[in-house]
C-alpha cells in the first residue's frame, strides 16, 4: 500500500488498532435519522501498555517519544519524559515506553531517530507477563499522524448533473460512491435536510430515504463520509448551494481484470470490482450504506475475492482481528454460530494463501478460545445446536432447523480440520482436532446422509427428511464427500429444480463454487451473465445485495420491509471476481503462500478470454485468442500450466503460447 | 451521601463506572514532572450496551433519553431517537435503550419523566444474553450531569501564610490538603514552575520535589487537583501572583469520634480521621501524593477503618469493583498474590458488615473467576507459590520466601473460607471450598507449625525454620489456631524481641489487631500514642506512610530512595480509628449487617474514654467517666452491652449507665 516499509511507524499492541476502529465503525450506521449501533459485543483495546526494544547506538545521539496517551519511558531503567529529547550514549541500550490511554483510546507511540525507530521489531505488553507483537501500518509514519483516526485517501468528485428547483437541489454523481459532501454558499440561518440516495428514488422519496441528516448554522459544510449516488438537499434557497464531494477510499490497487468474447462481461466484472473497492475500507464491510458493519459470513467471501483482486493481506488481517476480538467469548461472532466457524476456517485459509506464520502465532490463543467456546455448546453427539443467544443462520431460506442442522455440522467438521492445521502451526497437538473431526464425520454420514435421496437432509430428528441445497453445497466445497457422492449431490440437489432455489447472492456464491468444483463452469458463467448482468442491465453502477428479476424499477430497492432497504452496493456481489479468476482463468495455489501454483484455464462457454490474477508477488496473465491459442505468463516463479492434459512449467516473466 | 434516592439518576452497566474512573485515576500519578501510570492491567467498560425496563404510564405522556454515547431506543419495539421527546400512550410499555460509546467512554443514560425514570430498577446488557444490574449514584441526577467526570465537592481555602521574595512565592495552607490551585495576576508571557510540597522542605528543595509542573500562556490558572500543604511558585514576578485553592473532597460524614483522659489522644485520632478523609476519593487511595493508586492490601485496611468512621458502603463497593475488574484474570490484583486474596476476603467481610446480597450476587462470577485464577497457580500441595509474574509480598520485612511461604497459605485458607460463604450466598455448592480449606489447614499445621518454637515458620523447604511475625499474626486474626496456640504465638512471637519487629504501619495494623484479639488493648494504646503520637509530635497534619523515630527533621520525608518519597498522608495510617472503635469502645456486629451487635468496651490503660462508632443506621455512643460510670447509647436496635461479665440489652435511643 505504501513504500514506508523501513521507515519509523506508529506502533500499538497488535490487534488493538482493529478493535478501536471496529468500535468507531460500528457506531456509524444511520437509518431514518437514528444512530443504529450493532447488536453484539465488541472487545476493547488494552488501556495500559508497554513497548520495549533493545538497540545499539553507533554514536552519542538522542531520541524523542511521541505518544497518544500519558506515560514515561525508561532508558536502561532510568525514567524520562515523553515528548522530550532523551540523550543516548554510544553503545547498547534497552528502552521501554509505558503509555496509558488518556480517557479510553488507542495507546500508541512513535520514535524516529538515527538508531532507534518504532517498527514491528518492538514487543509490547498490556502490563501482564504476556508479550505481544506490535501492530503498525505504513500509513502512520509521521509524528503528526494519529492512529486513532483511520487514514483514507480523498479525491474530489463533482456531480454529473444538478437539478435545481425552488428550495431544492438534486445532484447525481453519476455512480455509487462513498464520499464526504462539501457544500458552499449555504445560508447559516436555514436548516437544510440532506437526503442520501443510492437511487434517485431513494434520494427524492424523502419519507422513506434511509440516510438523511439536518444541518444548520453554517455557510459551508464538510459532512461525514456516507454512501450515495444521488443527493437531495431541501431548505430555503437550497438551490443556491454549491455541491461537490471528496471520494473517500483506500488506495487498493486492482491487480486483476477479465474480459471475453461477450463484450458485456468486462463491464459487469468491472462493476463487481468497483463494488468490492467501495466495501474495502477499515475492514471488509457488508454494504457501504447498510449495514456498514463487519459480518463474518460476508467477510469470508470478501477474503476470497480479495485474493483475486488486490491480494492485500492487511485488510484481511484487519478484518479477522476486528471480528475475532479477545477472549472471553460469551457469544458467537456477530451472534451467529456459522459466523464463528467461518472465521476459524478463514484464518486457516489465510495461512494457506500467505504462509503468514507470525499472524497465526498471534491469533492462535484467541482462535483456540473461540473454538473452545463453540465446542462447549455442542450436544451429546458433538453437534452444533441452538443454545440461548445463538443464531443458527446459514441462509435466509426456509430450512428444517428443528434439530441439529446438517450444514452447521459440516462447517463444524471443516472448523475442526482448520483447527488441526492451526494447532500444528502453533506447535500444539493437532490430534484431538483430527480425531474429533473423524468421529463427527462418521456421525454426520450416519445421521444426515440419505441413500434414498442421494443427498444430505437438513435434520434427522424431525422425521421430515427435508433436503435443501446448503449442507450439500458445503459437502462439495469442503470435500466432505467422495466424488461419487458429489456427483450424486450434483444430480439430486444442484440440478434438481424441485429443491428450493438459493435466494441470496451470498449463498449463490457458495453454490457456484460447488458447480465449478464439479466442473460445470458454464453454469457459473451463465449465472454471472444473467444474474450479475441482470443487475447491471438495470443501470446499476454497483452490485446489489439482492436481485429478483421479476421485479421492476424501484421495486428492486425494497428489502427487509423498507422501501429502500436493499443495499445497492454489497460486497457479497463481488464473488464473480473469485469465481472467474479461480475457475475460468484457473489460477490457484498448489502449496502454502503460492510458493507453487497452477494455472488451469477452463473456457466454459467462452470463445475467447483475457484476464489477469494477482499472486502474492506478481501476476498471472491468461489469454485465449480467436485463433485458439492460449497465452500464459506469470511474473513470479513456481507456476505450472495445465492445459488439455499437458503440464508446462511457467518460467517467471516468460510467456507460454500453446 | 445525598437525598436523591427516589429521583431519576444516570445509569450504566454495574461496575463500569468504577472501571472507567479507575483508568482515569491511575493515569494521574506524577513524579518529577513525569506521568507515571500504574504497572498492572486494568479492565475497561463495555463499549456497547443496552438498558431495559417495563413501565406503566397512568396517562398519555412523553419522555426523552439523555445519553453519553450514540444510539437509539425502542418503545414497544419501535425505534426512536435519543435526545428527542417520545410520545407514550397511557398503559403498559417496555423500553430499551441502546448506546455505544462514541470513542471509548462510559455509555450511560438518563430519563426523568413522570412515569419513566432511570434508576436501579432497570437492567442492562453488554449485548450478550448476560443480564447485569445497572449502577447509579445519587450524585448524578440532573440531565446535565456527566458520569464520565467524577463529582467532588469544593470549598475555597486560602493560605495561612504567604512568603514572597523576588520572583518567588511560598504559600503555606496550614495543613495537608488535596486541592485545585487557583492563580491570578500571572503574566501570560512568563513560564512559572509550581512546586507542590507536603512539607516546606519538599516545596522549596526544588531539585527533589516530587510533584512540580510548568505553566505559561495565561494570566490566571485553575490547576488540576493535587496533594500539598506548601506551594512554591517560581518565575518572573511570581511574587505578584494571587494564590488560593479549592479543597476537592467527598462530603463523607464523620460519624465517629474518640477521646480519653490523655488530652493528646483526640488530636491524634482526628488527624487519623482527616488522613482517611483525604484518601477517600473515587476509591480508597494509598496516599494522595504517592502513589495516588488503589492497592488491594491498603484498601483492605481502609474498608475496616471506613466501617468505624463513615460506614459508607458506596466507596467500599467502588473500590472493590475497581480492583476486581472483569475476567479473564491473567495476573494477580496489583500483581500481588496476597492482594488477590485480601480482595476475596474483603468481599465476604463486606457482606458480614452489610448483608448486601445484591452486591454479592453481582460480584460472585468475577470473584469465582479470580479464585479459579489463584487456585490454578498453586503447587501439588495446593500451596500458593510464586509463578511467573507473581509478587509474593506480605510485607517489606526480611522473610524466608525461598519456598511456599506460610503467611500466604493462611491467607489462602481464609480465602477458601470466604469463598465457601460467598458460594453459599450465590446459591452454589460451598462444600468444595470448605473441604479444600480443611485439607489445606492440615497441611499447613503439619508443614509450618513448629512445636519446638511454638510458632509458625516462614518456610519448611529451606530447613532454616525462620520465624517472622506475619504468618503468626494471620493465624491469630483469622482464628486459624486454637486459644492455646494463640497464647503460644503471643508469648513466642509477638512479645519476643528476638523476632524481627514489624517495620511498616501497614503490617503494624494487623499486629495490633492480633494484640487486641489476644486481649492486650494496652499494647495497642501505647503504640497509638508512641507511634501515631510520634508522627503528630513532629508537627504532622496527616499521618505518614512510615515513621522511624530515630530520624530527625526532613529525614522523615525520605523513602524508596527519594528525598521526599515518603507519603505524608497515607491511608494505612488510619488504622487506629478501627482499633479504638472496635476494641476500646468495643463495638462489633454479632450478626450479618449489624442486625445485632455487641458493645464490649475495654478501657485498657485509659481512665476515661468518650467515643462514638457508626452503625449501618445510627450510632453507638460510649463514655466512661471520671466517676467510673459507663454510659452507652445506641440509636439503632439490636445492641447488647457486655460489661464486667454482665449483659445488658441496648434499647434504641436509651442510654444505659452502669
Amino acid at each position: 500500500m505504501s513504500n514506508n516499509i523501513n521507515k519509523a511507524k506508529w506502533i500499538w499492541v497488535m490487534g488493538d488498532f482493529e478493535l478501536y476502529h471496529s468500535i468507531l465503525l460500528h457506531s456509524r450506521r444511520e437509518e431514518f435519522g437514528i444512530d443504529l449501533p450493532h447488536f453484539w459485543d465488541l472487545s476493547t483495546p488494552y488501556p495500559n501498555v508497554s513497548f520495549s526494544k533493545n538497540f545499539s547506538a553507533k554514536e552519542d545521539t538522542s531520541f524523542k517519544v511521541f505518544a497518544h496517551g500519558k506515560g514515561y519511558l525508561t532508558l536502561d531503567d532510568v525514567r524520562h519524559r515523553l515528548n522530550e529529547d532523551v540523550f543516548v550514549s554510544k553503545g547498547d541500550h534497552s528502552v521501554s515506553v509505558f503509555v496509558i490511554s488518556d480517557g479510553l483510546g488507542l495507546p500508541c507511540i512513535y520514535i524516529n531517530s538515527e538508531y532507534l525507530k518504532t517498527d514491528t521489531t518492538w514487543t509490547s505488553t498490556h502490563m501482564t507477563s504476556q508479550i505481544h507483537p506490535v501492530g503498525a501500518y505504513p500509513e502512520y509514519f509521521e509524528p503528526t499522524d494519529n492512529p486513532e483516526i483511520f487514514k483514507f485517501e480523498y479525491e474530489e468528485i463533482i456531480p454529473k448533473s444538478v437539478k435545481k428547483s425552488k428550495n431544492k437541489l438534486v445532484a447525481d454523481f453519476g455512480k455509487e460512491t462513498f464520499a464526504v459532501l462539501k457544500l458552499d454558499n449555504a445560508k447559516a440561518d436555514t436548516e437544510y435536510e440532506v437526503f442520501y440516495g443510492e437511487s434517485l428514488e431513494e434520494a427524492t422519496d424523502t419519507e422513506y430515504t434511509l440516510v438523511h441528516i439536518k444541518i444548520s448554522g453554517q455557510t459551508s459544510y464538510t459532512l461525514s463520509g456516507r454512501a450515495f449516488r444521488f443527493i437531495n438537499i431541501q431548505g430555503i434557497d437550497a438551490d443556491k448551494i454549491n455541491i461537490k464531494a471528496e471520494y473517500e477510499f483506500l488506495p487498493l490497487k486492482d491487480r486483476a481484470y477479465f474480459s471475453c468474447n461477450n463484450k458485456k462481461v468486462s463491464n459487469i466484472w468491472n462493476i463487481c470490482a468497483y463494488t468490492f473497492h467501495l466495501n474495502s475500507r477499515e475492514f471488509f464491510l457488508d454494504g457501504i450504506k447498510r449495514d456498514r458493519w463487519v459480518w463474518s459470513g460476508d467477510a469470508y467471501q470478501s477474503y476470497m475475492a480479495n485474493n483475486y483482486l488486490f491480494f492485500n493481506n492487511e485488510i484481511t488481517k484487519r478484518t479477522i482481528l476486528a471480528l475475532l476480538g479477545k477472549p472471553p467469548y460469551e457469544q458467537h461472532i456477530n451472534t451467529i454460530n456459522d459466523y464463528s466457524m467461518y472465521l476459524l476456517i478463514a484464518i486457516k485459509e489465510y495461512y494457506d494463501n500467505t504462509g503468514d506464520i507470525d499472524f497465526i502465532n498471534f491469533v492462535w490463543p484467541r482462535a483456540k478460545a473461540l473454538y473452545d467456546f463453540i465446542s462447549s455448546r455442542t450436544n451429546e453427539k458433538d453437534y452444533i445446536c441452538a443454545r440461548p443467544g445463538d443464531w443458527i443462520f446459514i441462509d435466509w431460506s426456509e430450512m428444517d432447523k428443528s434439530g441439529p442442522f446438517c450444514a452447521e455440522q459440516i462447517l463444524y467438521w471443516q472448523t475442526k480440520n482448520s483447527m488441526a492445521k492451526l494447532a500444528e502451526l502453533a506447535g500444539e497437538d493437532s490430534e484431538p482436532y483430527t480425531k474429533s473431526a473423524a468421529t463427527l464425520k462418521k456421525s454426520i454420514m450416519k445421521d444426515f446422509w440419505s441413500s434414498e435421496k442421494g443427498a444430505f437432509i437438513d435434520c434427522y430428528t424431525s422425521g421430515l427428511n427435508n433436503v435443501t441445497r446448503h449442507a450439500n453445497i458445503f459437502a462439495v466445497i469442503y470435500d466432505f464427500v467422495c466424488k461419487t457422492k458429489s456427483r450424486s449431490i450434483y444430480k439430486n440437489v444442484l440440478e434438481n429444480d424441485n429443491i428450493t432455489q438459493i435466494t441470496t447472492p451470498y449463498f449463490e456464491f457458495f453454490q457456484l463454487i460447488a458447480y465449478c468444483k464439479l466442473g460445470d463452469i458454464k453454469h457459473m458463467q451463465n449465472k454471472f451473465e444473467s444474474y450479475w448482468g441482470g443487475i447491471v442491465a438495470q443501470g446499476a453502477t454497483s452490485i446489489w445485495e439482492q436481485y429478483i428479476p421479476s421485479r421492476k424499477g424501484a421495486e428492486h430497492y425494497e428489502m427487509y420491509g423498507m422501501k429502500y432497504g436493499c443495499s445497492q452496493c454489497h460486497a457479497w456481489g463481488s464473488g464473480p471476481i473469485y469465481l472467474l479468476g479461480k475457475y475460468c482463468l484457473g489460477v490457484s495455489p498448489s502449496s502454502v503462500g503460492y510458493k507453487t501454483f497452477t494455472v488451469k484455464p477452463k473456457l466454459g462457454k467462452y470463445k475467447t478470454i483475457k484476464g489477469c490474477v494477482p499472486l502474492p508477488e506478481g501476476e498471472v496473465y491468461v489469454e485465449y485468442t480467436k485463433d485458439k491459442k492460449l497465452h500464459v505468463k506469470a511474473t513470479a516463479s513456481g507456476g505450472k500450466l495445465i492445459w488439455k492434459g499437458q503440464e508446462y512449467e511457467l518460467v517467471k516473466d516468460e510467456e507460454i503460447i500453446v
